[in-house]
């Protein structure tokens, strides 16, 4: 059965809330950890690649597992204290030991001047360092003197692991809903992608028959992706009708959508026809240099048609990256939102017919088959009346269900009932 | 020879006049007694279908003859009487006589509340009813009591017909103009209809040589079409290049078209072209929901290139299907000068040659064709030589005259002045 | 090397004095002579077409070579002496030798009622007459009398002649550009035309080496034009990509682009791309009533892409075709900037590759290739770096960088410039 509204948004909040500490990386076990809370909403199939793996252009790196991290100043502080806040750490920091002057040390702090009172979210994945992200306003107030540094992590072999569900429909034809799970304590980038897209996936499984196959993933951000494409990209191609990147999917903000890079995909006429309903909506179009995975879905050899709703876009807001993009940012009233109308193009992706009328010839006598007032006089058409004329029209065949809304600019949720009672009365068919 | 624009305008009051009072229904006397009239100016072959005969999806009814229809009050006075306006018996009532109560007669009125002073136009074709049509201000104030009802009307075997007239031109392409005659006494729609088809067709035959084949069609509404279509469909797919559907052409509300829908038939391109020229015309995409039979000529089998030329559209005005769409409502001087512009639509597309430029290396040389003065200066081109050079670049057998005055915005009968100059002068061929 | 703009300003002052004076017109020595100072900039072949001789719908005409031209009044004043300014003599003018009366002559002169002060530039090359160009003011004030007039030319049996430079490239695609030098003392039109097309052979001529082949050639206008059409339209049409007709580039007004007959052409595409970002560009459809050899290049059989850069263009300047298009009205910096200007278009045409992604599936590692900082944080995207991610993605081999530019909004420069780096890393390539 579908939850409700209500229901959803503590639910969102629950699993946000015990998502929120885990010190997530592309590797690791925060990642896993994370990913085994998520399989109480989305049970899921874990797939695993080994460092030194080749996938496309990369290689899986070392894992990486944080245990202890922090640095003791000549005032007796201890500072970017790791088990307070884990994004003072520079993600995939290696292990150091020692005592370093305020000027050594100093090379090896983060900071955002502009916001001083922001901690950054750094990472260094592909070249070794260590380091800390400390507040700028901290930072300047640090004595001079001898400082003790500690930090122990796990650098080495291990694997990246990343989640994959199906929900198997009437035909194999798919569609992709694609998160991402590396960011440590960050909340519109990022826990409001998983938690959406594990909401949806619960959502779609209490519809007890589909007509169309979907893909949920959960992935670390590029390295996760580009891995999945390694093994699944072409069947991805082959098969893919439709798919959506959620991210920055947690503020209340106005609703964002990136198109797909073919621009008039399924997935962006799905958004064109939902999204003119709703108000201030901004629309961004393909742009490889600034996103999330669907860069790598969209990836010249791919092309896949991914689009990606939002609310506030990354680089978009202030807060982007840093630890002031936390649950004070978001809305979990505004992420059931996002779920529900995620769900939306779902619904109308499964609605969507290539309907056929049976009466090609002039129109079919509606008042015979009871579908049509027998009295003829000055009247107002009801939506509804006027649905049935632009749908025995247009079910040529040739268009779909969306085409007809365009075309009409009437509700896709009005055309659609007036299709189901036309089918049912035998003038509609489709193959 | 061409009637004058004044004479056209005696002549359609005069028929008009004629027509106004017959009891035209689908079938039935009213409607032949009609074409007859019509036949004095647009001289056509009647086609009749059986009752019982089948037409695609629809079923060819009984004939419907109307001869008396009244009600007497317990005041005595004789309400909706037929013999004075035929808007008041229910089109295609059935017979009834009795006594019944004010109540009972109620269930078989007709009004609009909202335009108390007007007899609505209400039919039943295709289930059996008895019914009057009254004004809202009388209705209100029937006094209670029993009321005497007499309706007598004839429901039977007998035939649906229509008129068909055909123009032969020098080639077997054609072009279709459609109007209907099922509506009683109502001026706009409907009168102004066939009146202006049957003056249009007086046009165009009085024109000695034509290229195209004109096909001009009188019928019922919706079933009419759709039994013509269901004898000649086959031949009008093959053979249509564009057509009209001519109604409300009766007042003096600005143009409006409605466009076909291929949307850029030549009916659309002819359109387009020639009412850009003329200021406020309100142009209406074509809309399966809302119209006269071009959605049956539009309907997805056929999609033939069917527009529609009006003045104010049926639901665009008040008066529509009442009494108050009468001779006050409308203007025989816009009659006469809508039909002289559906004569410029016809003018335009026996113009519209694919031309062909001789010379098509370089440009030919003018001067010594005395097509271009010999003294080279600085001087304003005049617009018969700025024709003159869109043609010689764009006439290159692709485009058609409609384009090339689409593209110069030089007006077609500038540019079929010069096209017919270069032609007589050996530069310009067609096909 | 490539000359400065400062060298190039006096340059082009130079030439345009040694120019002024000479005598041009569709044939004769002034235009052989005007050829051979124009030689010392860029060295060409002579191409001779003889009197008589066919040239598609054209004949070539008689050489005519003026030596002498006045008439003296009855106040003993010399008037229109050609020896003064060879626009007081109608070009192609006849030999007369006589005493006339002032109503006599008047039918002789021509003149510009609306502007006084201008002397017309008036031709009659396919009709034989005799005649002046003198001011308005000046008619008016002739003297009542008898005047000795005297015109003294040869019309006979001569050759019309045009310059051809070829700068041969890697492929044998070709790119035109186009002049003409068939008018007497006149400025922007047309001695700006010219020497901008022999200054632009100049700058291309420095460059090394060149992947198209450039085609340079200056003809008397029309007739010159067709007269090479009608022996290497054929060669053109299969070798041309792209090309520009150079004309009234002399003035500092803003920049006039007129597209191409096929709008979309090569040509096209490179003007917009540049003059975007040049603010006030006027922008012209193709239009063959108004031009210059644009439209015999862009006749229909031959149709080539040629579009043209201009200033203040032909018939939008009120000096134009008189003897106020003087060295007053033309600037030689912008004369300059315009020679510069095409040369941009050059640079862009040559660096127009459809690079490929050699990384298809996925993006490339860049920070491998040290083409990335390894450090991933909060911070804005270089212009360079934005750049990068916008190839990658759409060099698939069927985008050319200017559709990369038109869709990403970067400088092609930019684009360029990161597209070389990017080959010499090994990701990109092309065919």
């Amino acid at each position: 059965m579908m939850p409700s509204k209500k229901k959803l948004i503590k639910e969102l909040e629950n699993y946000f809330d015990r998502l929120w500490d885990l010190p997530r990386s592309i590797t690791g076990k925060g990642f896993r950890d994370s990913l085994e809370i998520i399989r109480e909403l989305m049970p899921h199939k874990v797939i695993k690649f080994k460092t030194g793996q080749k996938v496309f252009d990369w290689t899986i790196p070392d894992e990486w597992n944080p245990k202890e991290a922090y640095f003791i100043g000549p005032d007796g502080i201890k500072y970017a204290d790791f088990s307070i806040n884990n994004l003072h750490l520079l993600n995939y920091s290696e292990s150091f030991e020692g005592t370093v002057s305020l000027e050594e040390l100093k090379k090896h702090l983060y900071t955002l001047p502009n916001m001083p009172e922001a901690i950054p979210y750094v990472t260094s994945y592909y070249e070794r360092r260590w380091g800390f992200c400390i507040k700028h306003s901290e930072y300047e107030k640090l004595p001079k003197g001898n400082y003790f540094v500690k930090i122990d992590t796990d650098l080495g072999k291990g694997s990246l692991n990343l989640a994959e569900a199906v929900l198997k429909g009437e035909t194999d034809k798919e569609i992709l809903f694609s998160s991402y799970l590396c960011h440590p304590s960050m909340a519109n980038n990022e826990l409001s992608g998983p938690l959406v897209l594990a909401s949806l996936y619960k959502l779609i499984a209490s519809i007890p028959k589909r007509r169309y196959t979907y893909r949920f993933i959960i992935v670390p951000e590029t390295i996760g992706a580009i891995s999945y494409l390694s093994v699944m990209g072409k069947h991805l191609k082959a098969k893919s009708i439709a798919g959506y990147q959620i991210t920055c999917v947690g503020d209340s903000g106005a609703y964002t959508y990136k198109y797909s890079r073919q621009h008039d995909s399924l997935s962006d006429r799905v958004a064109n026809n939902i999204l003119k309903n709703i108000k201030d909506v901004k629309y961004r179009k393909f742009n490889p240099a600034i996103g999330s995975d669907e860069r790598q879905f969209c990836s010249p050899g791919f092309d896949l048609p991914i689009g990606s709703l939002m609310r506030t876009m990354y680089t978009e807001f202030n807060e982007y990256h840093t630890s002031l993009d936390n649950k004070d940012f978001i809305s979990f009233k505004s992420m059931a939102e996002t779920t529900f109308l995620y769900f939306e193009f779902f619904q109308l992706i499964e609605k969507n017919f290539f309907w056929k009328n049976t009466v090609m010839y002039g129109e079919p006598q509606l008042g015979k088959r009871r579908l049509f007032d027998t009295i003829g006089a000055k009247k107002t058409t009801s939506e509804l009346d006027n649905a049935m004329w632009w749908i025995l029209n247009y079910a040529d065949g040739a268009n779909d269900l969306i085409k007809i809304s365009d075309i009409s600019e009437i509700d896709w949720k009005v055309l659609n009932e007036m299709a189901e009672i036309l089918h049912d009365k035998g003038v509609l068919s489709y193959e």
